[in-house]
C-alpha cells in the first residue's frame, strides 16, 4: 500500500495539445499487462531530456542520446517495460535501432525523430518481434486522452499509476502541463530507476525549457532515494509543443520563465514524492531537511547518509524511536571537520538532541507518538553555515526484500 | 543461523600468557546474559588500536584515545554490551571516566591505564552504577582460560560467539595467539559495528605492533560489510604481552616481522569473515575479487558498490541469478571514465557477461546452479590495469529487517 497517494483518474488528466498517446499489450510483460507506449508530438515541439549517470548506460539511453545529438525534429517516443535492454551491447543498440524504424516506417518520418526507453529487467535480450508487431496497435490507438493508459503502461513494481496535470496562466494565456512517470525501487538520485514523461502546450525556447528540465530534476528527482541503487535506464524528457496562444518564453530568468519553471519542479517533485511514497514495501514518507551546512553537498551527504541507512530504515518501519542510529548516520557522512556538539535533531516537532547529545528534556514517548506517524520530518541542523537541503525517502520493511527477491518469478 | 560457522569449544581457546579476563552479567542486557567484560594485561605489556571513523564517535572511544595518549602501561581493557554510552555528551564521558576509576580502584592503578570499550543501543544514559557494582565479580573471577566466556559477554545481536586460538613458531620460539569479536550487523569498514580484540604472548616492538595492527585491519575488518553503517564505537586493539621466551621482534619488514603479521592478519580476516557469516539474517557467504583496476581504490569503491545494493543482495537470497544487477553497481561505482565494454563477470566459474554484455555461452541454468550455493564468489575483471580487491559480504533477507526492526524490544 503506498503512502498517501492514491490512483488517479482518467478524467482528471488534461490532454496537453499536440500530444497523443497509445499503448499496446506486446507480450514483453506477463499477460493482460499493458507494456508498450508510444507518445507522438505534433510538428514544432520541442524535447529535452536528463539521462542516468550510470556508466552502464543501456542501449535505448545511448540511442536517444544520439537520436537527440540528430537535432531533428523528433516526432515520438517509444517506451516498453518489462525488459530494459541494459547489459545487451551492440546487439541491444541493433535492437533499439530496429524498433524505432518500425515505429518510423508506420509514422513515415526518419528512424532518428524517434526516442526509444526500456525499464524492465537487465541482461536479457529484447523480444523486439512482440515489440515490432504491436507498435502497428500502439499508432491505431493514439489518442489526447490517453493519459492514465500511458501511466499503466510504464509501470514496473509500480502498485499505482503515476500521473498529474496543472493548468497555469502565462501572462494571461492558459498553459496545460500532464506529466506520468514510473519507479519504485532502485530509486536513489540521478535519475534512478525511474521515467519520467512531462508535456506542456506552452511555447518556450531551448534553452530556457534546458535550464528548467535541470533545475526541476534538481529539486525532485534528484531529491529522492528509496534504496540507494541507480539504473542503467533512467530519464526524465520535458516537452512542449507551443501550441497554446502566448508569445514563446525565452529569458532564462524571465519573470515567465519563473513561473513555468515553478510549476514544472512542482509536478516533478509531485511525481518524485509519488516514486517515494510507492517505495517498494513503503509503509512511510520521510522527508529529511539538512540546515545550517557550510555547503549544499555537504547537507546532501548528511541527508543520504541518514536516508540510505538501514539501521535508519528499519527503525522507522518498526516505529522505533532508536534515533540514535540517526547521530551515527550524521557521523559518518564524510565531514572531516564536523563537530559534533554543534548538532540538534528535531522529529517533527520534537527536540531529540541537541549539542550533539540527548536532548535533556526529550522524552522517549515523544519520540514515540511522531514515529508512529505515517509522514514524518527528519531535521538536522549542522550548526555550521546557511547551507540547507531537503530529501525524501521511505523505510525499508520486509517487503522490500520479499519483492526484489520475487522480481523475476 | 550463520553460514559455516560454528560455536568454538573452551578448550580450543589457547590461554596467552599475561592475558586475565572475567566476566560478570551486570544487568545492563537482559538477565542471563553476560554483558561486562575485563582484560587484564600482565605488566610490560604492550597495546595499539584502530577506532571508528564516525565523527560522532562514543565516550568511551574518546576516553581510550586520551588515555593511550598518556602513554601509561595499560593495565586493563573494561568492556560492556547493552549499551554504547555515544551521543551521550559530556555526561557520557564522565560516566565512561567513573566506570575507569572503579576499576583502577580495584586493580590499584592509575585510571588511565584502563580503556573503556562499550558496544549497545545509542544516545542512552549509561547504567554506571550497575557497571561499577559488577566491576569486582569481573576482578574475582579473572582467569587465562576465560576467552570463550569473554566472546559471550562482547556479543550484540550476534548468533554465536567468535573466538580463535593460533600457534606459530617464530625463529624457534612458540608464540601463542588468542582473539574474540563480536559484529553482525552495522557493519562496514573503518571498525564498523565491531569490536575486536587479539592477545598474543609475543615479544615485540611498539612501531612493528602499530604496523601490524593497521595492515591487519586493512586486510581484514577493512574488507567487509553487511549493510554500509558504520558504527560510533567501535575498535580493533592489538595487545603483546611479551612472556614467550624470544627476542623482541623490531624490523618492521623483518621475517620475524612478516610471520606475525601474516597470523595476525589471518586471525583478523578469520574474525572479520565471522562477522559476515553470522551478518544479521544472512544466508549467503559471498567474496567479491575485483581484478584489473587501475587502482587499489577503485577495485574497493566497484566491490562495495555491488556489496550495498539491496538489489544484488535480494537476488543473492532468492538464489535468483538477475545478475544484471551486478552490472548496473559496476556502471554507479563512481569509476569516470570506465570503458563498460571491457568488463567481464564471473559468478565462481561461470562467465556471465564479457565485453559488457551478456556472455554468448552464459545459459542461466548455470548461473543458477551458483546461486543456490551458501558460498559464492563473484569476480569482476575491469580490463584497464593490475590492481585487484578483495571484499567480503553476505545477502540480505526479511530477518536483517526483522532484527533490526525489533533490536530494542
Amino acid at each position: 500500500m503506498p503512502v498517501n497517494l492514491t490512483q488517479p483518474l482518467a478524467e482528471q488528466l488534461l490532454p496537453v495539445k499536440g500530444v497523443a498517446l497509445g499503448v499496446a499489450e506486446a507480450g514483453i510483460k506477463k499477460p493482460g499487462r499493458k507494456d508498450l507506449l508510444v507518445i507522438t508530438l505534433a510538428q514544432g515541439s520541442k524535447i529535452v531530456g536528463v539521462f542516468t549517470q550510470n556508466r552502464f548506460c543501456a542501449a535505448p539511453v545511448l540511442v536517444s542520446r544520439e537520436h537527440l545529438q540528430a537535432k531533428l525534429p523528433v516526432w515520438a517516443l517509444l517506451v516498453n517495460t518489462g525488459n530494459a535492454n541494459a547489459g545487451t551491447g551492440d546487439e541491444g543498440v541493433d535492437h533499439a535501432r530496429q524498433t524505432c524504424s518500425a515505429l518510423a516506417k508506420l509514422l513515415k518520418c526518419d528512424p532518428r525523430s524517434i526516442l526509444p526507453f526500456s525499464t524492465g529487467v537487465i541482461m536479457e535480450p529484447m523480444p523486439v518481434e512482440c515489440i515490432v508487431a504491436s507498435l502497428p496497435r500502439c499508432v491505431a490507438n493514439l489518442h489526447e486522452n490517453n493519459w492514465l493508459k500511458a501511466a499503466e503502461a510504464i509501470m514496473t513494481t509500480d502498485t499505482v499509476p503515476k500521473a498529474l496535470s496543472k493548468q497555469v496562466s502565462i501572462n494571461g494565456a492558459k498553459v496545460t502541463i500532464t506529466g506520468i512517470a514510473k519507479g519504485a525501487g532502485m530509486i536513489r538520485p540521478n535519475m534512478a530507476t525511474m521515467l519520467a514523461f512531462i508535456a506542456s502546450d506552452a511555447r518556450v525556447g531551448l534553452p530556457v525549457l534546458r535550464s528548467v528540465a535541470r533545475r526541476a530534476a534538481d529539486d525532485s528527482f534528484h531529491c529522492i532515494t528509496v534504496d540507494g541503487d541507480t539504473s542503467t535506464n533512467d530519464a526524465f524528457m520535458l516537452m512542449t509543443t507551443g501550441q497554446a496562444q502566448m508569445p514563446e518564453i525565452t529569458g532564462i530568468n524571465s519573470r515567465e520563465s519563473i513561473i513555468f519553471r515553478g510549476v514544472i519542479t512542482e509536478m516533478a517533485q509531485w511525481l518524485a514524492q509519488a516514486m517515494v511514497r510507492d517505495g517498494e514495501g513503503a509503509t512511510k514518507f520521510i522527508t529529511i531537511s539538512v540546515e545550517g551546512g557550510k555547503r549544499h553537498e555537504e547537507c546532501v551527504k548528511v541527508a543520504f547518509a541518514i536516508a540510505h541507512s538501514p539501521l535508519v530504515k528499519t527503525a522507522f518501519f518498526a516505529s522505533d524511536p532508536n534515533l540514535g542510529r540517526i547521530l551515527a548516520a550524521i557521523g559518518y557522512a564524510g565531514i572531516a571537520d564536523l563537530d559534533v556538539s554543534k548538532i540538534s535533531l528535531y522529529l517533527d516537532e520534537v527536540l531529540v538532541a541537541e549539542n550533539g547529545r540527548r536532548a535533556i528534556r526529550y522524552n522517549e514517548a515523544d519520540g514515540q507518538e511522531v514515529m508512529r506517524k505515517q509522514e514524518i520530518r527528519i531535521r538536522v541542523l549542522l550548526g555550521r553555515g546557511s547551507a540547507t537541503s531537503k530529501t525524501w525517502t521511505c523505510d525499508l520493511s520486509p517487503e522490500y526484500v520479499k519483492i526484489n527477491s520475487e522480481y523475476r518469478t
